[in-house]
């Protein structure tokens, strides 16, 4: 009898198998089903071809599509797919990087002289499905760096060789698939017969190793699926997406701008952006302040001292906005990239008992980082940013409670918003490996303890992950879906054993003794501008009641009416209920038509009858009329429609 | 008969009078108490001695003590009244400069090696009196400069001989009274004996011309009165103002605080006092919304190029916070002294028609400008403020009707927060300087008028300062008194033509040509820092009940009524009523005691029959027992007497 592993299922059964089974014999023990569609394995947490031999007793995840770690094997086997295709089509064509992404695959290449634009899409598509239909296999091979830069060199590979220069010998892996040899750690998928569907999507520029002193390569962007009908989704879906672009929709509804004489990167919120805002952070705002939350405003600036004091010109001080010389007493001051210094001056204003802990202090904090002007995108990638941002002082003990209460207050937020597909990534201190976090063993134990057992209480859907702890403290992120089903990483929860250090922050204890607190960093939107941005792609820019920038249009019959419009919008506009009063030459038919198209909620009307009996008539976008009402009531039914709004009605 | 000229006096009467008649002789003409209370007079728009001979026909307007140029006469002589006693007891003492102030005068001296001190301050006092007494005259003299040069080399003074060199021969005169001479432009008051009540108030190093690289002198301040009682009465009032300072109880009620870390002039704002600040915004906001103003946020930064286009670079360049280098892409970026740019880049966002404006944006836009450490005080002369900006781009046959709105935006504002005592003053063009102005003679003449006739059909107690407008614009400021009587500059209203051209702003008019706006800036608090100062001192801390950061007081009677306690503070919380539950382990009555003291506004007590009733009891500081309530009627009772401290009640 050969020799025998143990292989342990993610459902904690034990399977004997084999030595050198490989994870797709183990899923052929289970079903041939289940076989065709594993695409890759996580052996020891590490992710592996499924047809790599186990030798020892191992834990083994199978993957398939429906995890994010099988989906980027078989993209990833895509890119290999796609560039074995480019080097038949486009026989000189060297090769540098063709990693998987978040929604596909890209390969960076060099064409040399060669033409190269969209047109030639479809001819490589072509081709890659006529080699995926061949089921070529990935076929895995060490290589010594000997053998590996003398197979590159006759190849004439300059970008490969780059690459190999950068390796140790004894970990060079080569895949190959049909007629293609790749430089690639792999893992890959069994073979490409399962790539089925093939999207290429588009070809940009590309600097080799994203350094723009060097050459610019042709990178060509795709995405595959192993069926037709998840193709023609996702398509449809990009499609759906390019039309709630945040940046288009944006402009169409006037929310932002941008101008190139204020700077690059530099939001100019529009009127209505600007109410959508101030409704989005004067709800946060009650919410925190029912949860205790104490309000503070700080400067946007601070001595460059403070910075080197939190540790964070360390870290920004070079890549960000340079220090700001002052035109005597020689002083320096930073742009300020975080609020939290700010806020432990705060705490350190006067001592502090532990009677008064835990002490919440939140912000509304404009923030400035430099990005390069590459990297801008939208609200999403920019220079300046408000954080929704609080800082909460504890006690250690506190620390679970206090967790607890903010992930109330993230979903409250995600609810109100209509985000209700989320998960939560906790991410924990790699044990093998402290030297790389401060904070005591006891301190991280009760911390990481703490974060997980309220994030359990609270029910939340959590993935761990070990090692991905900030090296201040653990953390806890809310990972949000969006209509598209795309994902947003929104909400943040960081526990902070390092700044209280570097600010000497204390308290005293009942005992009467000096104590350390522990700091909690949390922001549910995450900041004001990449939170909006993904509000408008998530809900089209139809805007829940609550935040509609225009949630009414008063539409006077005549021009006779329009005094008595513009008290009606004035009795509205005092109750926080916003729009314009359609004072154009119109027929009402028109006004009512052009309101719908333009999608506003709630039409008002006011004509003779109206006007003669201090009253008004309600229009529903969609529904039609609603019945004609006092102002009084009229603005009790908005009222109510716009509180519903809120909690998710 | 002697020649005769005529004197045109404030009532427009005109008077025949000698060649030579002094503004002394005209009082007395009228009235001999008149003529013993005349301290000065302005002759054709210049303050003159009142023993100055008239030599032709003149307007002439008596000054007396009642007149703030009366008062600085009675000043600036008393700081001659001043060196002359220092020439006496201290023989070997240079002079350097001695002006009227604000509130009083003072003399920068060089003792040479003299030791000095506050305690040397009653004996020059002494001597004062002594000389005031001799009712000595200020005798004015022309001198030729090289006569001038003569007289300061023999008493060695190299200040006096330094103000000289700067002076054009044919314009220079001395004063003497008594035994003293000074270099010195005048004008005086007629002799020595009015000066009754003396008081030299703090001795203080003030560098030579304001240069810390030059020698520092002994500024001595001191202040003087017609009366005794006035003198007491002031000092009672800087008593007061002490007390009042803004610093101390900023300090006391945890308002603000400073931090060395972050930087001098930086302030964060503690929780009480944000909470103070948001209720000033949101009033502003308001009543900001019903007047049609548009909210707006814009970064607090700008590419330099936006501000070499505005202007601002020119102005503040230099002088300010230095550009911000960028560590890449060679930009460079400055801290945004004003918001304008900014706002005139969302003007500029999209083509305007005639049909928007007026356009109204507004914003609580924080600037940074640098000041010297020595500069700062406080809230009020700081590094980083916030101003309640806002600009309204207008037609210029708008303007009027726009002026006015503002004068009733700022007179609500002051009214609600119980300033009553306000002046306006007018600051128009010098018609004999055009060319230090931009914009046209129409336009300057419409917005003259429009401004000088808003004020007028708003009844507004206005000065017209000829000669004083910016050179971009006419503009109207508000002077407040406080409490005790001090002037400060709060709002003000400024129309701009500069900008509109700079950025190219325009709008496309009724007869389809473009046509260029014009530019309103205004802020009725002027800046969020400097008003909290002046609110803070205005009310002694005690803040009307609506700003209070601290409404309430609950009063559980027992620990067993704690939680209901809390129950209660939740309800009136959410109603955004504030301050705090007082769970400490103390009898009822001490509760309230302590309550009092601290000047809760409202105590609301909590007790078994409370408890049981779902009721609460209210105190009213000062007055005690208001009766029993549910907690909704006491809500109700508390929102409504919020509600009545707004509008002054």
């Amino acid at each position: 009898m050969s020799e025998q592993i143990k292989i342990t299922l993610p459902d904690g059964s034990v399977r004997e198998y084999d030595k050198g089974i490989t994870s797709h014999g183990v899923a052929l023990s289970i079903s041939e089903g289940l076989a065709r569609n594993v695409l890759s394995a996580k052996v020891n947490g590490e992710v592996w071809d499924a047809t790599r031999e186990i030798k020892e007793d191992s834990e083994v995840q199978l993957l398939t599509w429906n995890d994010e770690e099988g989906k980027h094997t078989f993209w990833h086997s895509s890119a290999h797919l796609m560039a074995e295709a480019l080097q038949i089509l486009y026989p000189h064509t060297k090769f540098g990087i063709g990693p998987s992404i978040d929604n596909g695959f890209y390969y960076d290449v060099d064409f040399g002289d060669q033409d190269f634009g969209d047109q030639d899409l479809e001819r490589i598509e072509k081709k890659m499905l006529e080699l995926a239909k061949q089921k070529q296999t990935f076929d895995r091979k060490e290589v010594s760096k000997a053998d590996a830069i003398s197979y590159f060199t006759e190849k004439d590979d300059e970008y490969k060789l780059e690459l190999i220069d950068g390796l140790e010998d004894g970990q060079i892996t080569f895949y190959t698939s049909g007629e293609f040899t790749d430089l690639c750690r792999g893992p890959h998928i069994p073979h490409t017969g399962s790539i089925k569907a093939i999207k290429l999507l588009s070809v940009a520029g590309a600097y080799w190793r994203g350094d723009e002193k060097r050459k610019q390569l042709t990178r060509i962007y795709g995405v595959t699926f192993p069926k037709a009908k998840e193709l023609k989704e996702h398509l449809a879906m990009l499609e759906e997406a390019k039309k709630r672009d945040h940046r288009k929709l944006g402009k169409e509804l006037e929310l932002f701008t941008f101008s190139e004489k204020v700077g690059q990167g530099l939001p100019l919120w529009l009127p209505k952006g600007a109410l959508l805002r101030e409704r989005l952070e004067n709800f946060l705002k009650k919410a925190q302040k029912r949860a205790g939350y104490l309000p503070v405003v700080t400067p946007h600036i601070g001595n460059k001292n403070l910075y080197l004091t939190s540790g964070h010109y360390e870290k920004y001080g070079e890549d960000s906005f340079q220090p700001i010389q002052t035109p005597s007493e020689g002083e320096e001051f930073l742009l300020k990239p975080m609020n939290c210094p700010h806020h432990c001056e705060i705490y350190r204003a006067r001592p502090r008992s532990y009677k008064e802990l835990p002490y919440r202090l939140a912000e509304f904090g404009t923030v400035y980082r430099y990005e390069q002007s590459g990297e801008l995108h939208g609200l999403t990638r920019v220079r300046s940013f408000t954080q929704d941002d609080a800082h909460i002082f504890c006690r250690p003990d506190q620390v679970k409670e206090e967790f607890k209460k903010v992930i109330d207050l993230v979903l409250y937020v995600f609810n109100a918003l209509g985000f209700d597909n989320y998960t939560a990534q906790v991410s924990l201190r790699d044990p093998e490996n402290k030297t790389k976090y401060i904070g005591s063993d006891e301190d991280w134990a009760l911390a990481e303890a703490s974060i997980q057992e309220a994030a359990d209480e609270k029910g939340l859907n959590t993935v761990v992950e070990t090692g991905e702890a900030a090296f201040y403290g653990p953390k806890l992120d809310f990972m949000v879906k969006d209509a598209l089903g795309r994902s947003w990483q929104l909400g943040t929860i960081q526990v902070d054993y390092q700044l209280p250090q570097r600010f000497e922050l204390e308290y005293t204890g009942s005992d009467n003794q000096k104590h350390r607190p522990v700091m909690i960093h949390r922001a549910p939107f995450g900041s004001m501008e990449r939170f909006t941005a993904v509000l408008i792609e998530h809900c089209a820019g139809r805007f829940p009641l609550w935040l509609a920038p225009e949630q009414i249009a008063v539409l006077p019959i005549s021009e006779k009416y329009a005094d008595y419009a513009e008290k009606v919008y004035n009795a509205f506009q005092l109750a926080d209920i916003n729009g314009f009063v359609d004072h154009r030459d119109e027929k009402i038919g028109r006004k009512i038509r052009d309101a719908e198209v333009t999608k506003i909620p709630y039409m008002i009307i006011a004509g003779e009858k109206e006007a003669a009996e201090g009253k008004v008539s309600l229009r529903k976008h969609g529904e039609g009329d609603i019945g004609t009402f006092t102002i009084e009531e009229a603005l009790k039914y908005m009222q109510d429609k716009i509180e519903s709004s809120v909690t998710g009605g």
